[in-house]
């Protein structure tokens, strides 16, 4: 009984208004793992790294449960590189370079033991390279969860609708709900969405929240209102970290717990934020995590007595 | 005991990527005092209109309880005229006309019978009028809520200034709360705009939602997610509305109630929104309200259980 987690683990380069980082480790499936890790220790992680990638950071996760059997490392290349800079909103950045590297021919293969999966974390990649993983596994996993970018619209539709048809839940950001669904309307394109396959919808809006629908339903997680908002990379990651690593601890998947889920993901994004990549993931305690959440209460809890 | 109500009586001619209005009714006060009067009946109108503008208008607000003393009908002069196009995001807008006609020289009086007061709410209107109104009534209201706009910021920020140090609320959308502070992150301009003067600060962020800040806490009000947003011309003016007209019901100036009424005015501002002008909020019932409350409840709740 596990998660399985799937995408890149690489490294970024980091522009933002108020800094520049090095090149450190970025990587949806990294910011996945170490967010999820905080709520379940049965992780099952399926990504490729070149020998440039440090077997510390591999240890690092593996540490705190992570199992790299899934995790290919050929020696020979190098991992997937993306250097990008943000604009002042930090809501929109542009990407400045991108060698895929060893993602170029990524062949994923899921070990024997990773075949008692639950739950099925896709994070953004190749649609191909999704598929072949929920076609390997003989077992439907109890929840499947996608992650995905406008760059696979564009360039992998076809391959991108035949994942849709096989998944629970998508998570994609507004811009991409519009482009996706032709509307401009959100909850018009929810409803063009999930007639496509999932019938669980997150549209991400940065530091505007997230909302989930399902069916004629609707909640809305806020973001939490921060003085500085440092480094948005891997927040949309971590974001899906917490929501699936939530589900996996308590083996849910009613709606009403999607949404606790997706208050759990917005606290763990709001701290991914605050330093440059996975720097302040590293170190947050469990002691952290409740006391954002206990804010997120607090945030939009409010009482009325209708009279 | 009542509500003053401080602001324009006019008309608009409104373009959106939905349709084209004709000159139809609008201005600050007059929203304000349509979606206020759905919480109290002794609301207390102080405007200025010229001789086009209809009596029946004037009259479906006594109607509902809406003292027109305060009035000034100007029978030789054109009432306030604004004209505006929204684009496709119908969060921005381009003036496309503006006539003060007579809001040029307009002096607001204060009737006798209106001093007893007890709520002010000064919607958005020159400073030195606003300031007027203040500097009129012989006992401080329990509760000055201020609405403005960039406008002033750029033309009279003296004179907006001084009105900030007297009141207790503040209402502004994102873009003027960075433009008065010269801040980005909320935040940051939330403390800096709250030493200016008011307590408490709203910062309405449209299709985003509503920021409540106060001293070191933090309140978020979600925009209800609608299918269709067909006019936003007013939508502020009626959360306005429904904001003091909760507090002028409830009598209540507590954070805790201003969240409630914050609430209030997210779900009155969703209905306007739904139709051009002020159509929506003629026919709103008391059922309508209520169970749009009930859908934002809905909306924002969650369960989490800290393990």
């Amino acid at each position: 009984m596990s998660l399985i987690v799937v995408g890149s683990m690489a490294f970024d380069a980091i522009e933002t208004p108020f800094g520049k980082s090095d090149r450190i480790i970025g990587g949806a499936a990294t910011y996945i793992a170490w967010s999820a890790s905080n709520f379940t220790k049965s992780i099952k992680q399926i990504s490729v790294v070149g020998g440039d990638f440090p077997k510390e950071e591999l240890q690092a996760l593996e540490q705190r449960g992570v199992s790299m059997e899934g995790v290919q490392i050929k020696e020979d290349e190098k991992s997937f590189f993306w250097s990008g800079k943000y604009h002042m909103d930090m809501n929109t950045r542009d990407t400045l370079e991108t060698q895929l590297n060893v993602l170029a021919n990524f062949q994923p293969v899921v070990p024997q033991s990773f075949q008692d999966c639950e739950f099925l974390m896709l994070g953004n990649l190749v649609p191909a390279v999704q598929m072949s993983v929920i076609e390997q596994l003989k077992h439907r996993p109890k929840l499947v969860v996608m992650d995905t970018m406008n760059f696979w619209m564009e360039v992998a539709l076809d391959d991108l609708k035949k994942v849709l048809k096989k998944v629970d839940v998508l998570l994609v950001n507004d811009s991409e709900a519009r482009e996706l669904s032709h509307e401009f309307s959100l909850v018009k394109a929810a409803k063009i969405i999930m007639k496509m396959g999932p019938q669980y919808l997150i549209i991400k809006k940065g530091e505007h929240g997230a909302l989930l629908f399902h069916k004629d339903n609707v909640f809305f997680a806020p973001a939490l209102p921060l003085e500085d908002v440092f480094d948005p990379t891997g927040a949309g990651d971590t974001f899906a970290g917490g929501f699936i690593g939530h589900i996996a601890r308590t083996k849910d998947v009613s709606f009403d717990n999607m949404k606790t889920a997706i208050i759990v993901g917005s606290a763990m994004a709001s701290f991914c934020v605050e330093k440059f990549g996975t720097e302040r993931l590293r170190t947050l305690t469990k002691k952290d995590i409740d006391y954002r959440i206990v804010q997120f209460q607090e945030l939009v809890n409010f009482d009325i007595e209708l009279v």
